[in-house]
């Protein structure tokens, strides 16, 4: 058997879109997986939001959202005409609001450091609001408009994928990859999210989130058609409308590895939900699932060749971000496979920012999110971010913010 | 073929018990059933509760509910040695508590009426709630024991049923019954559940109710031993702990014919159940299901013959007490069937109190909850309660009773 020119290992939506856009450049592609899209992307909610996920601490990371969220509508276009099929790609924007005062101000720190990095949010009166969405809860007390911050479904996102790798000339392989000696390419890419850390030894670890789709009674679409992202009494939820009446509810960020649905994380995210809009009561319940993203120490993905391999690239790691990092990933491990040249653009994502501790109790107690991961401790090198502890909060004032315009 | 003596219509507990006691009895019965098991007790709870659910207004249902849960030590063993499997039968008893003052004021007054009907509740100080079930919430403000309402498991009765009217020679017929013409039998019974409106005309209506199962983490059994019945914040819940670690948390009451699982029904649920035995937090929500009581006008199940027609005999209607009720049922239904004499105990509940009207609007305003059930409108003719509106709550104080000691 001719060898083949790449091969990429697990075949959600990182690995099809890789695959796809190597197979259009004339590659020959192969993709190794026992069961394609069933990892993390069968779970999430699809939103593109990297105005309304810009964090304290992650303004890398926030570049890169940026940078591949605006490849979106070309690739939904482009997508959507190599397959023949709709991906769900909705345009209406988002809305972030606060239920209590004390969720609106938490909601507008964030917000005041997101248009500190010169990102689109529009702070909105409580009758523009409603405007917007006269199904909000009379209770939510503010919130603002994200209107660049879109959403994707990712049950037809996957299926849509494979159908344009196929075209493409890529080759699904439907057999499991248990180590990387398994395949003989030249050169292998690691899509295989929370896979990854037993294959490659990177520090990805699962980070269970619990999730809820619900439907509008009657088969009718949902009462309301923007992304909401809000703060209810403390509970960060998601509710993202899809067409035919589905509503996501999302969603619990916990560090275990099991995939049970719990009833307190059911009880909170309805809770949540509910409080914000209050429809949603008489919305049946269709699932409750839970599934397993790829984190990473510094909550940003893993981009390049690993340390000594450089016919081995790893794109993983996406954790809560796979589905809106999607085309830039895609477009920049293409172009790293055909030239061999990573992008500057990928620099703070190498795999080599993340060092095998040679002993115990290096970097971890600075670092307390980095864990023990498939039986190898790790402790950071240099992290993607720009904060020592990433996620650990901005203390400054909103208004002290320097970051340069992200979204110009 | 030879004509069978007693053909059954539907497969549920109530069908397949009539069908082992007659066929234990000689006598040749086909049970007529193309999904055995699949109505209203594959969702229930299995709940043993003539105490706790000893209503104002329903003396006489209270009293058939007694006897036969006054049966039922006796029908367990003899369907667990008959069929050689277990059926979850367990006897810990029955804990009712109210989580808020307002609660405890609206419980204790049933308490009262309970206890005046002779039934055995005996309150419970706070301290002596908690040396019972250390798990309650510390908010629980008081409760009652009813330590003779039991429980048994409906998923394991009626494969248990199934074997044991099987090896007693009874034959299952897997097809529907869409008319009586349809069997040909010497007595055909009618245990179709809500099916019975279609084939009978008698007023049975679906009462939805939407369950929960919850499972204890880690495989062990839940944290408590009784059923809890609460009152938290004005929802009326159960909790009924298996050994095997499920935990039935049930359940809504809803006059509708639809099967969905609604957001909201789940969220008072969860809340209620999570307020009152706040462990339930941390357990796997596994199941969210609704099913169809078959409810009559009065709450009490229809069993005798259809007017007119002494060989076709009702045993439906029997709402949210099917269970407790099967082995009076049973034992009444086959009796009848071998003697053609109906016990007194049945007086109350015959088909024949339900006359269907000749024209619209009488008693219809005098009893709301006749409704309008398979395109016939019924009136009542006499009501097997003791109350002109059942469920309407008893206005006398729980002093007054002056009913007899329904227990001795």
């Amino acid at each position: 058997m001719t060898r083949t020119d790449v091969a990429v290992v697990g075949a959600g939506p990182i690995g099809l879109a890789i695959a796809w856009r190597c197979a259009i450049r004339g590659l020959r592609v192969e993709v190794h997986d026992p069961a394609p899209g069933s990892g993390a992307s069968a779970v999430a909610a699809g939103m593109l939001s990297p105005v309304a996920e810009a964090y304290f601490g992650e303004r890398r990371l926030t570049e890169l959202l940026v940078a591949s969220a605006a490849r979106w509508p070309g690739f939904a276009a482009e997508l959507t005409e190599a397959s023949g099929t709709e991906i769900g790609y909705r345009t209406e924007g988002t809305l972030m609001v606060g239920l209590t005062g004390d969720d609106l101000a938490e909601a507008r720190r964030l917000w005041a450091y997101q248009q500190g990095l010169g990102l689109p949010v529009t702070p909105l009166r409580p009758s523009e609001l409603r405007d917007r969405e006269p199904a909000l809860a009379p209770r939510v007390r503010g919130g603002a408009l994200a209107p660049t911050d879109h959403q994707v479904d990712p049950r037809l996102l996957v299926p849509a994928l494979r159908t344009a790798a196929r075209r493409a000339g890529a080759v699904l392989v439907p057999q499991p990859v248990r180590r990387l000696s398994d395949v003989d390419a030249g050169v292998t890419v690691v899509a295989a999210g929370c896979g990854a850390a037993a294959l490659t030894g990177l520090p990805v670890r699962p980070v269970k989130g619990q999730i809820l789709r619900l439907r509008a009674p009657g088969g009718v679409a949902p009462g309301f058609r923007h992304v909401i992202r809000g703060y209810a009494d403390g509970e960060h939820v998601y509710l993202v409308p899809r067409a035919d009446g589905e509503v996501v509810l999302g969603a619990t960020v916990e560090e275990r590895a099991d995939t049970s649905v719990t009833a307190g994380a059911v009880l909170r995210l309805l809770r949540a939900g509910v409080d914000l809009l209050p429809e949603l009561t008489e919305y049946d319940l269709v699932e409750a699932v839970a599934g397993l993203r790829p984190g990473t120490p510094d909550n940003a993905p893993i981009l390049g060749p690993l340390p000594g391999r450089p016919d081995v690239l790893a794109a993983t790691g996406h954790h809560r971000h796979g589905i809106v990092l999607t085309p830039i990933t895609a477009e920049k491990i293409a172009d790293l496979v055909t030239t061999g040249v990573p992008d500057p653009l990928l620099a703070p994502f190498g795999a080599d920012r993340f060092a095998v501790a040679s002993s115990t109790g290096t970097g971890d107690a600075a670092r307390p999110d980095a864990g023990d991961v498939s039986g190898r401790r790790f402790a950071v090198a240099s992290p993607a971010g720009d904060a020592a502890r990433p996620g650990a909060g901005d203390v400054s004032g909103p208004g002290r913010t320097t970051e340069e315009d992200l979204w110009s």
